[in-house]
């Protein structure tokens, strides 16, 4: 039986991505009681970064929202894992952290994470509904634009 | 009846802001078992934004204090609308994430911070001792000088 | 009895600094169930600030690997503080939270970072391991070139 979310990823025309291998010594999940904590995910396409840059200089807010779309397509790939497949045990998207490549000039942050945060609410509906903070980073890991990690609550 | 909190804010002469509305497509905090994740928190006053700038460059770390402490009255603001009005179910004051809109030469982000810190102090006692980072941002959402996001424990 | 792993840290010889005073109007830690909440822990040793600078412009990957390193051992003094001086009490490392001070240029967060990461591996072995976020700062606290946070699970 698939599950209510497969069906909406679906629907959506979704298919996650294989969930990548932190580039770092860390593991990209660890549950505690109900909350998922996903380690930062970057914008990697298939084991390929995409969407290098830095906002404000060499990326507009648009192409931002769809590295940072690509960087919650990996959040969920990372907590289905931890889900052992099932999507439908989230309860809640509790929350956001959004890290972008910016400028000292950018100030559009806000509709750069949105594209992580639209994805959230697209998937779960109301439980997609999250807590977040979206803020410049001087640089970040192999020059990509955006980072997000995030925390969930399962059942 | 009139909650200690409440009377307290009211001591020390603070009237807190309008839960601001989120500047993107998230919800301005989620309430997971006993916490209360707060979205991050700008220097929005009646709606309209002050404290623009980066420390370092054009704002001292003093004034950094006063926009820190806005931002710490928004998130309380969040936090009291979480509780349904009652700031007495706060039981602590678990964490702040204290994001510095900075030059490469600014090393005050503590002193800024402190600005929300203090607040929590003032209002909450003991229970309001909290963990925090503070650390410098390249820019921040509208180019505001603080971001301040928080954790809350309630009962 | 000396615990496990105030044995694993003899074995390793690693002597844990006193936990820092914090920089700020904050306390290092709050347990919040059974959370530990662990303030970001700068490069302190003995008192003293150690690695100031900043990466891609006057420290290599290398350097701040050793000063996360730093971070990390800042933080183990943190957590034994509040498990009461028994580390056997740590059940999980979550997660850790690593700034770097970089330039716009450095992409290495997360070798950087490993220094703290590999810390925790040592130490307390699979339970080291933890999800993670490794991003550039344009500045930080007293010019220090690496900040890291964690959340601990504790029994």
């Amino acid at each position: 039986m698939t599950g209510k979310i497969e069906a909406r990823l679906a629907e959506l025309g979704i298919a996650l991505p294989q969930p990548a291998a932190p580039a770092g010594a860390y593991v990209p999940y660890v549950v505690s009681g109900n909350l998922v904590f996903v380690a930062g995910q970057i914008t990697l396409e298939n084991g390929e970064i995409k969407y290098k840059g830095r906002l404000g200089e060499n990326m507009s807010a648009d192409e931002g929202y769809v590295a940072a779309r690509l960087c919650g397509l990996n959040l969920l790939a990372q907590v289905r894992d931890a889900c052992a497949g099932d999507l439908d045990r989230v309860t809640r998207v509790v929350r956001l952290g959004g890290f972008v490549n910016s400028t000292a000039e950018f100030g559009d942050q806000p509709k750069v994470i949105n594209g992580a945060s639209d994805l959230m609410l697209e998937v779960f509906g109301d439980a997609g509904r999250h807590a977040r903070a979206a803020v410049g980073a001087s640089s970040l890991p192999l020059g990509v634009s955006v980072e997000v990690d995030g925390i969930f609550e399962i059942a």
